[in-house]
């Protein structure tokens, strides 16, 4: 038996802090257990009163004769503290705590939420909240409504965590108005111990949970660890589709005309990274959560891009069109045998091409034969019902002759009944057979978008992964040698030698501290090479004149050695002057920035995007976290918008794109072997011609001991 | 007296081809008429017919003893005809023609529209339809409801046009649901006569209308006209705001990696462009059209983007502050006093700052002290009020303080009132109060942001015209010149011409037959030059080696001259080569395209982007329609993301963008004059730094008769 089954399916209640008193949560939440129809055993605990609505209270849950699976606490934080003794002493298997004044508040709060947290864990008890709604199991044999909320949901398939309790009543009143049905339905506040990742394993098991929704504040775990078993859990033989309304501020604009990592990587893009790498599909209105929820609980899911659209009014059939495209559909283009079949029942002034327009005056009929051949075309993989009310429309009838067809069918139907009123019946009908139907043509095409969303995930390709070695030995000692000089930014020197025991091709490069050295350098080098100031002082080296690409000859080595040190001693006489860096030219290739940047409690995250403007004004990057492995990075490299300038635009040479896959993938396990390192820009990575690899061109890495 | 006060306050109707039929057009509309309340006298005319329900019949309209304001026809095409003959020597001022089977089905049908257009022309009669679902007016003195649908909305200050019928009766359904009023209803269908524009003006007009919606499928005016009108009656001292949802299908998706105009100016672009310069809210949703109108409906424009949002739940004011910031609006910071005050009502656990949190057990005091001291803080341009139904929650008594404080506030106040049936009287009271109200903070915050955008379309910055002097008539001896013989795609030697004439700077060229007059061109010029094969064959001349670039002295002109002639005679053997273009090396600059595509029906739009790759696969390009001075091509070329390219990014000096401005209204001008002009890519114009102007590096032009 799972832990969380004492929370959601428990054989027996006690509620700690039960009052007689109208009105108040501890009263409220045992009337609503109560008289929601509870099929288990309820107790009242309260050492000050006899009985609590006729049941007989106990002063202490230890009274208890008989044993307890949930406690709930419904008391302030020192009472709560003594009550989660009492608990553990009974032997309780899970505990919810209701009240607020935890570790939201902070002080003492914050201290009594810990120790609880401790007490439980050393128990091995587990524990909802504190600061949190409660829990809610509509199945009829539970009948569990141990909540703030009066309103029991129906009970249904979808699942439903929410980390603001206040959000719940809202979710619940506006489900009760959609005819919505719930399996699970729980608020986790604090998240002292349960959190979005265990509800996910156990509703992911759960045989009457098919999709969940989630309202997310913020994430409490590590982005590796969510997303390994989360992506799991929405792909494979059983997959369980995952919705998400997370809030937060949108920071990512913020830093306008940002080129290094550090200050893209704004929290709400990491969020977005962490989603669309476990498969969970992100809305950004409660609208949407509550669209895409009912299509994902319909269990349908389309082969293809190819939606079919019949309504008997030509405006919506187009608004749907454009909302369809916008989604990630095509329009079904039909087979000459489906138009020639629609001849038969529609009138000649009908469209007999998609959209097909059934004409104002089609009742239930056209419709239900419309429907039943264009669903047949193989070229169709979904199907989109518009109903407008006009003076013919039988919305009842039609809406069961969609009810009918949709029964045998494979392929996904969505309805968009317009109106609220008259189209009513209509509408109850298909909401009670599970078709899943939207007020307007947009939503419902949106939501079959979000569909086919999920079919490409589910269907994404998968290559075997790269085989990299990697000197994780040579590149911690270079890391701890310049940690030990005190070095917290790294450069090219250093930056390219650690590079380099993560596979990078870096340039030849040395520091020359006299001409001669210079010259020294640059033949074992070869021709033509660069040179550059190197001093810690110096931050922008072309400012100072300190950079000179393209010396041909030893004489130009020489005088131009003598140029950088006296521009640098112009430029800023104080400054400590290491030498001049004496490097490879770099091959051309096409400039691609990648770079790194730590988040706390979650982990690095690793970005990509084209150099220079593309990343400064268009923010064509996109960011990943672990785990990273081929695959991922491939869709990754994919979903720039400048992709294509990599893949051979325009006639020009398609680009090595698996050599920066593999420095991506090794990124990715260099700063996993170093967390030492916080921030890190490759900045231009020059991708040459297909075959001919990559070359860092240039690179700054910053390091900070993890906390 | 406006002609159209004859379509919505008739004083008398007559409705030809009314039927004693329930369930017929012909008998629910006159029912509807008449049982909705007419305020006028009502007709039935059917010459089958004694009386209809009641109401004497009359056999011809012009039987009818008395003058007749309007008449509603609802009669097959060929009865129709005859119908509108009738009523023009009945001598009615209006026609409503519900039945379809006109235009939209060809042949006969178009016939006969075309015949009733013109006859009401002549007549001087406004006519509307056919193919159209009818007119409301719901005013008390008026209360018409002349169309198929039995529900008569409520009277308010908001007039919608839909131009399809359908629609018309779910809107009316969903109205009614959310409790809106409207001035005028009114269904256009084929636009014979009476079209948005026309309802425009005559909306502006309406002392009763505060708002227009229009639901459009297509714009049948030229967008000069429409724009032209339309921005000055959203703009001024009695500005009425434009809602549109607009269909179509995205086209301009479809052309993948096009960097001509042609391929770029999809009809939503177009569109996209003459809603921005009318200074017309555009929608995809019919939620948002009903969530903006409620918010402009209510009369009050922020005049900053400083929001404060007050709740009672942290995750909704989370949510609110997302959608706010996407929404182009910004928390407010509170002064000083205003924390203070707010200390002085909310209990410690509250949060102070925006968004406010006044805590799940807030009252009715919290809210109403909470809201008058924010609105009062300088800093706050408008309010969000969230609230969710929590046990201590009072959703009437806030609602009747929101109402009290916002009947004296300047500023706006809007509320997301979560939940459907628990709050449903608070959102009543408010409604009816005009207040508006949401279900969802993110709907509330994306409503107020549309009015803040309305306040930077009434507040935007206004220049004086540039005086530019354009020499047309060389410009069309040019053209004809070309036109004559036969040339339809301009290259570089002529469009340089044309674009001289409308003061572009361009290139110096000549072409040469010899190497000599190669020798004699490039000395004229100044050397470096630029050299490349003329030959209408070959279109791709770097294909077939014949451009060379930096070409320094006459000895090196002889030898490239033979070589690009010797090469492209190689490369296509029958090719027929004019010769070679001796031309001036362009001075280097940022590379921007500017182009023009023709529109049927619309005009010309005039194209503006960065070159090359952004306009490729990042299509950062705006499109403009005429009118097009200064100002609005100020604000195109600042629209686009790479704009800080132009303007000094990073330290470089900025560009010449007065001379671009220029361009562009000299482009625009161009095209007027010369309206023969199909297409036109200057790609690259170059734009040099401020004060050195541009100049045009690549222009290709495409002529074609207009139709």
């Amino acid at each position: 038996m799972d832990k969380l089954d004492a929370i959601f399916a428990p054989d027996s209640i006690a509620v700690l802090g039960a009052s007689t008193q109208k009105g108040k949560v501890g009263h409220d939440i045992f009337a609503n257990i109560l008289y929601g129809g509870y099929q288990g055993t309820l107790y009242p605990v309260n050492p000050k009163a006899k009985s609590i609505l006729s049941v007989k209270c106990y002063g202490s849950i230890t009274d208890i004769p008989d044993p307890v699976d949930l406690a709930m606490i419904i008391l302030p934080p020192r009472l709560s503290l003594n009550a989660v003794e009492t608990c553990i002493a009974k032997g309780v298997k899970g505990v919810v705590i209701v009240s607020a004044g935890f570790k939201e508040v902070g002080g003492e709060g914050l201290e009594i939420e810990k120790k609880i947290q401790n007490m439980c864990r050393e128990a091995n008890i587990r524990l909802v909240g504190p600061n949190c709604l409660g829990v809610i199991n509509p199945a009829p044999s539970v009948s569990l409504n141990a909540s703030f909320s009066k309103r029991m949901p129906s009970a249904g398939n979808i699942s439903f965590i929410s980390q603001s309790g206040a959000l719940c009543t809202a979710v619940l009143d506006f489900a009760a108005d959609k005819g919505f049905g719930f399996s699970k339905f729980i608020s986790i506040g604090n998240k002292a111990d349960v959190d979005e990742l265990d509800l996910l394993r156990y509703y992911h098991k759960d045989p009457n949970t098919d999709v969940v929704m989630i309202y997310m504040e913020e994430l409490s775990r590590s982005a590796e660890e969510f997303i390994s078993e989360v992506r799991e859990m929405t792909s494979g033989i059983n997959p369980t589709p995952v919705i998400v309304i997370k809030s937060g501020t949108s920071d990512a604009g913020a830093a306008a005309a940002a080129s290094h990592t550090g200050s893209l990587a704004g929290s709400d893009t990491i969020y977005d990274a962490i989603f669309e790498q476990s498969g969970i599909i992100r809305c950004h209105t409660v609208n949407e959560l509550f669209d895409y929820a009912e299509v994902l609980a319909s269990k349908k899911v389309p082969q293809g891009d190819r939606i079919a659209i019949v309504t008997n009014a030509g405006g919506p059939g187009i608004i749907a069109t454009d909302m369809s495209e916008h989604s990630g559909l095509k329009l079904a283009v039909f087979s000459e045998e489906t138009i020639k079949e629609l001849h038969k029942y529609l009138p000649p002034t009908a469209n007999f091409h998609n959209p097909v327009d059934v004409i104002g005056d089609a009742a239930r009929d056209r419709y239900e034969n419309t429907l039943a051949t264009v669903i047949s075309d193989p070229g169709v993989d979904s199907v989109l019902i518009i109903l407008t009310p006009q003076s013919m429309t039988d919305a009842v009838g039609t809406a069961e002759a969609i009810v009918k067809i949709a029964r045998s069918a494979v392929k996904p139907i969505v309805c968009a009944f317009m109106g609220v009123v008259d189209v009513s019946d209509g509408v109850g009908l298909l909401q009670k057979n599970h078709v899943p139907v939207y007020q307007f043509p947009e939503s419902a095409a949106r939501a079959l978008g979000a569909l086919y969303a999920q079919t490409r995930w589910l269907s994404r390709r998968v290559l075997p992964q790269y085989n990299i070695e990697f000197d994780k030995v040579k590149g911690e000692a270079i890391i701890n040698e310049c940690m030990e000089k005190g070095m917290t930014v790294l450069g090219e020197l250093e930056g390219s030698r650690l590079l380099k025991c993560y596979g990078f091709n870096v340039l030849d490069m040395e520091i020359a501290r006299s001409s001669e050295e210079a010259v020294r350098i640059a033949e074992s080098i070869g021709y033509p090479v660069v040179m550059k100031i190197v001093s810690s002082q110096i931050l922008h080296k072309s400012d100072a004149g300190g950079v000179k690409v393209g010396i041909e000859n030893s004489s130009d080595v020489v005088a131009t050695f003598n140029m950088i040190m006296e521009r640098a001693r112009a430029y800023k006489p104080d400054a400590e002057l290491d030498g001049v860096l004496v490097q490879q030219m770099a091959k051309q290739g096409k400039e691609v920035i990648l770079g790194v940047s730590r988040h706390p409690g979650f982990g690095h995250a690793v970005m990509f995007g084209l150099g220079g403007i593309f990343v400064e004004l268009y923010k064509d990057v996109v960011f990943r976290m672990a785990p990273m492995g081929r695959n991922v990075v491939r869709r990754m490299i994919k979903s720039i918008k400048g992709y294509p300038i990599l893949n051979g635009f325009r006639g020009e040479p398609k680009t090595d794109i698996e050599t920066l896959e593999k420095n991506l993938v090794s990124l990715r396990a260099m700063v996993k072997n170093h967390p030492v390192i916080k921030e890190l820009d490759i900045n231009p990575l020059f991708v040459h011609k297909e075959g001919e690899g990559t070359t860092v061109a240039d690179i700054i890495i910053k390091l900070e001991p993890v906390d």
